[in-house]
């Protein structure tokens, strides 16, 4: 039994499936659970709410280590506390394959939910948090170079989510609003198909990431192949400066939403582009189809 | 975003595993449909509240039917209508083998949670819906000596909790209340384990139910064993005119609740029994470790 005083819930439901969400070579499982857990609360927050409870469904062979299991529920745990959550139920069952299923729910406090349907044209487009490092982090765990760039790898295996400005922005009167799970351009896509728009992201507005930067410059140099890197497993090529990655890069979980011309932001929210007339995303006014990385994710 | 409008929400999990908790030679993508949301929104109405919604991750081979997931849909959305609940949404991925995670939310309608631990000595335990009729259809589908039975495999593939008892129960004042899928003596042991006190279970007050008699002795002669079958797969064997499978069978999700020595209940709930001191459960005062099926359950 949850609260609601709302008397409205949000709920989202997400599944992990190892080999295809995540890798037991790579992640540990205190990282699964952190990142089962922010990929959902991040989701509650991208509506504008406040996680309230995480359910969880856990399948896994036999033979999984007790010690994994409880690794697991530390890192849900772990992450729920952030988000100002609680695990509150589950269920587990054997299986070939560890599998999880999460949904998290969440109350408005009063406020209407946002969703991706009402940017208007004419507002300004915002981020809190930042993208592309997950994406940098997977290609730095695939190319075994994680020396050096161990907060970019961390932002892979346990990502982030700004969840408290998720109903902040609801209360500065968010018209749309998603979190950065596909990645920038492909979430600013929903948005814009949701809410019949062009979105126009402008790169000189996104926040600098020297890390990024570093990152994909040193791949660049380790692969031999000066200005461009190959895509790694999850698709996205880094781009001149990392701006790839930071475009195109998915499962930061950062939250951007879409804001009246006029409305004054915290400083961790960052203009990023604008609302206009038309229909998709473009950046700098051109297609994002000529974007690296873009066309690989797609 | 569901509605809440008693500020609190029920919630419970559960994840279904093919091989594990169905088989797709036995049963269609409609029947799992129907009992993955049978076996929540029976969960939810043992707490004595209405189900609201239902969120659904769907795991599946890439070369799955399009018209099995379609099915799948139609089993759920029909059997959420049965309970007055939506599928509200959900999240699919691939996987090597079909996995469904439900969750259910529900509504108490401002009535306190029924729990299985406020069982208080002097009740009565009564059941609304029948047991054993699932098992006796697994045991029928094992044997593959369906014909005539069709009524009990159909309670197998597709449960069919009696949703409304459940709130009805929390109005009456029901003390404890739990949905049978352990099987009934399983679960009243749950109740009296939570509520520290012994119930007994009297045998002639169970309800009668003439197809399970006489698929006890079809599938007894068919066996070449008069008067005695051997547990199925589900581990249950039907013992003396089936009273093994009533007592032991699990997934009928029927529901039994204690309630108040004084209670007038309506006709389909039935009294089979009362809560004395002590602990554990009896049946016909004797221990329950002496029924047919009980230990093979165990």
């Amino acid at each position: 039994m949850v609260r609601a005083p709302d008397r409205r819930v949000v709920a989202t439901t997400d599944l992990l499936v190892e080999g295809r969400h995540f890798r037991r070579d790579w992640s540990g499982p205190f990282d699964v659970g952190v990142k089962a857990a922010a990929q959902n609360l991040a989701d509650v927050a991208a509506m504008g709410a406040s996680g309230t409870a995480l359910l969880v469904g856990l399948a896994a062979p036999g033979d999984l280590p007790v010690a994994w299991a409880e690794d697991l529920v530390r890192g849900l745990a772990a992450e729920c506390a952030r988000a100002g959550a609680s695990v509150v139920g589950g269920d587990v069952s054997s299986a070939d394959s560890i599998m999880l299923a999460i949904t998290a729910l969440g109350d408005l406090g009063g406020r209407e939910p946002v969703t991706r349907a009402g940017a208007q044209v004419g507002d300004v487009v915002a981020i809190a948090g930042r993208t592309g490092r997950s994406a940098a982090g997977l290609a730095l765990l695939a190319a075994g170079r994680v020396s050096g760039f161990d907060a970019l790898v961390a932002a892979h295996l346990r990502p982030s989510p700004p969840y408290a400005a998720g109903p902040e922005a609801a209360g500065l009167g968010a018209t749309a609003m998603i979190d950065v799970s596909d990645g920038l351009l492909a979430d600013l896509g929903h948005v814009a198909d949701a809410s019949g728009v062009l979105i126009d992201v402008e790169t000189a507005r996104l926040p600098a990431d020297p890390e990024l930067r570093a990152a994909a410059e040193a791949l660049s140099a380790a692969q031999g192949a000066p200005g461009g890197v190959a895509p790694g497993p999850g698709g996205v090529a880094p781009g001149p400066g990392g701006l790839g990655w930071v475009l195109a890069g998915g499962e930061d979980h950062a939250l951007t939403a879409t804001f009246g011309p006029g409305t004054t932001l915290p400083s961790h929210w960052s203009v990023i582009g604008t609302v206009q007339k038309g229909h998709g995303v473009t950046v700098d006014s051109r297609p994002a189809s000529g974007v690296t990385g873009w066309s690989h994710f797609r």
